[in-house]
């Protein structure tokens, strides 16, 4: 089945909206069943395949982006966000180069997770397997198309693509190559399906659909995030604030600590894994603060502070509380002196948003106590909360950040779009 | 704090009833704080104790469930109901001994799930960690609150019990024991609550309350079930249906075909893991037939089969599309032929429920193909479809089995409880 572009026909009504989503769902979970039981050779053949493609065909690409681009402007896109959305050659190489990524990670599909022989002889075996289809919304950036699409079917699961308005002539170019190699490769077509209309009412279709999708992935701000985890019928991967503290403790070296503060902080401002606080043991304060606020200003971060701050530096900007509760992705930062480590706790289980949090100290107890007791997705001791991300984690391509605990948490790299069954083997064995 | 029984007061409205929830709800969230970094020795003294103490106390236990029982009737129990609402001595007993079990399960708080070293030298490390707060629903059985008291607290959780109205008098003289017991080792009395009331709008308060809940279980009926999956908030550990297959391939050891599917079926007709349907490779139903049939009525299950089913054995009743989608938790069976092993899975794969189902067949090829293409929680080759039970596949106590695929898949024990968190230790490591 090839189906048309939703927003083709300019006699589309609501009835005829839902009647088209539910059949992309529905194709998607067909394509899903054939998937789940491809061998990965032939999902890896694809991935290499798609990537020369991509870069082959960048003409269309390039050519489908222009028209996005010019588009930009009316849609109140700023230079900033104008410049994630153009593709260069470039941009689209990284994108292939994304995909030959993908086939080289080991596929988490038919992995033997654990395993073992009961008592009785049954043996066990906890195998990974597909979550089935995927609905994946994102925002700008038209490379994530080819990242999402990649890491559904390596992972065995058909994907449903909803782009943003502003990159739906990139992302039909890019779906179209990817979708017609699926097809010259004997896949199903429908494995990566593009939504192609930017009718926000398609999103509350699908969104409803929980007997053929699987799981919906939004990617974005966090407004789009609330609407799809509020309207959703089936589980949500989602990440909403990333406001990461670097806890420097009374033990650290303040060398070390100004080099992971000014990491944190300054190595990219607009990422979920930035630092947007910095809380200071009252021990080290003396010989920290205005080391660091300088340090902190000669990267042109502008620091706002509680009082005791001010008293060190009393040019600093008072922080207020919404400070201390902001995802500035800017340059800026929060910071307050704490009279110990639990208040520091305190702090960052009160204010954070359980993403990343790095403490720096040579205190073997105090780091003991602080990865115990800080509730985040990732604890670093003594290292930039930038690496909490899947390549560095070791996890390949990720397709987000979970901030939820429920499934998985942290990097969501193939292992977490999977399952697993369990499959156990006996000679004939009955229940006494 | 000490809560008061909601059922207690006569005028209590909607709004006490939300006001009270809240605290309880507040208070499962500061308990499951604590609860988090409580050694593993200390939540096992606290189960060895609690069962010592349920032994006891016994006595307490039985006058409460003495009141339940006599006023059984009343709420429309059938015999079969009261049964399994009645505790006697050996009952409370096997309870206690349950909690005991899972003393000497691991603990999975604290457990390093994978680990490694990157190439730049940062340690990896992915640890398991409490959820935080369960609310649990259930019906009818009073030693569900032992059980579900002692993994909550085991895997670091905080619980809120909600047991159904036929067993108030019972579970609440449980939960009074498990709670001072509580108090009496130094662990947050709130780790485990009671709702004492059976309003159902208190169902509805909880399952709003997604800041300070962060998992719904229920346990019981389908519309309970379904009523909680469509009003929670929070992420649903759920089961719907066992509508469980065996699949008797034309390369099946006969004998080994008939004393599965007899285990498979009659074992226990009233649980999930039981037989509901069975399909029979037409190439072997010559031989199989009618012996099978003959098998089962011998044990009083009454067979419901397809017409060539009936060619076999022609006063077999004949059975509807409703049929194969029945879960009878009764002596009942559904039968097909099939024409191929294909058809057989796309039979399952249409009709079934995704929990358990059993291929019986001496051909490799055919066991992995249908291990592959079933998609189901658990698949048995060669074994009762019984064994998909938390104690039989070796994962000790469980508080559920689940049909859902995300998070978790088939039966939930204490590491199900659980999430993780990357804990990640450099020497002042920054990107670069």
């Amino acid at each position: 089945m090839k189906l048309k572009l939703l927003g083709s026909d300019p006699t589309m009504n609501l009835a005829m909206l839902a009647e088209q989503c539910l059949a992309m769902a529905k194709a998607a979970r067909a394509a899903a069943n054939t998937l789940a039981t491809v061998r990965t050779e032939r999902k890896n053949a694809w991935l290499r395949a798609a990537a020369d493609r991509l870069q082959m065909q960048s003409g269309d690409i390039l050519a489908a982006n222009a028209r996005d681009v010019s588009a930009a402007p009316g849609f109140g896109l700023n230079a900033a966000a104008i410049d994630r959305l153009a593709l260069t050659p470039s941009r689209v190489a990284a994108a292939a180069e994304g995909l030959r990524q993908i086939a080289a990670l080991p596929d988490p599909v038919g992995e033997v997770r654990e395993g073992g022989t009961r008592p009785n002889g049954l043996q066990v075996l906890k195998v990974g397997v597909p979550l089935g289809v995927i609905f994946f919304l994102y925002e700008s950036r038209p490379n994530v198309t080819v990242d999402a699409a990649g890491l559904a079917v390596k992972s065995g699961n058909a994907v449903i693509l909803r782009g943003g308005k502003e990159s739906l002539h990139s992302n039909a170019a890019i779906h179209a190559i990817l979708s017609s190699e699926l097809a010259a490769q004997g896949l199903p077509r429908e494995a990566v399906q593009l939504v192609g209309t930017t009718d926000r009412d398609a999103v509350g279709q699908f969104l409803r659909m929980n007997e053929y999708i699987d799981l919906a992935i939004p990617r974005g701000g966090e407004s789009l995030i609330r609407r799809v985890a509020a309207e959703a019928t089936m589980p949500v991967l989602k990440h909403y604030l990333g406001n990461c503290h670097v806890y420097v403790d009374r033990a650290a070296d303040p060398d070390m600590a100004e080099r992971i503060v000014i990491n944190a902080k300054t190595h990219r401002v607009g990422v979920c894994n930035a630092a947007e606080s910095l809380l200071v043991h009252a021990g080290i304060a003396n010989q920290f603060v205005k080391r660091i606020v300088e340090a902190l200003r000669e990267k042109k971060v502008e620091v706002r502070g509680c009082a005791e701050t001010r008293s060190f530096v009393p040019d600093v900007k008072a922080a207020s509380e919404d400070d201390y509760a902001a995802e500035y992705l800017d340059l800026v930062i929060s910071m307050k002196i704490v009279k110990d480590l639990d208040s520091a706790i305190a702090h960052i289980n009160k204010y954070g948003s359980k993403h990343t949090d790095a403490i720096v100290t040579n205190d073997l107890a105090a780091s003991r106590k602080f990865v115990a007791e800080v509730d985040s997705a990732a604890v670093m001791v003594n290292a930039s909360t930038r690496f909490n991300d899947g390549f560095e984690l070791g996890l390949g391509a990720e397709i987000g950040i979970s901030t939820d605990k429920f499934h998985a948490r942290g990097p969501c790299g193939l292992r977490e779009l999977t399952t697993y069954k369990y499959v156990v083997t006996g000679d004939g064995h009955v229940r006494n």
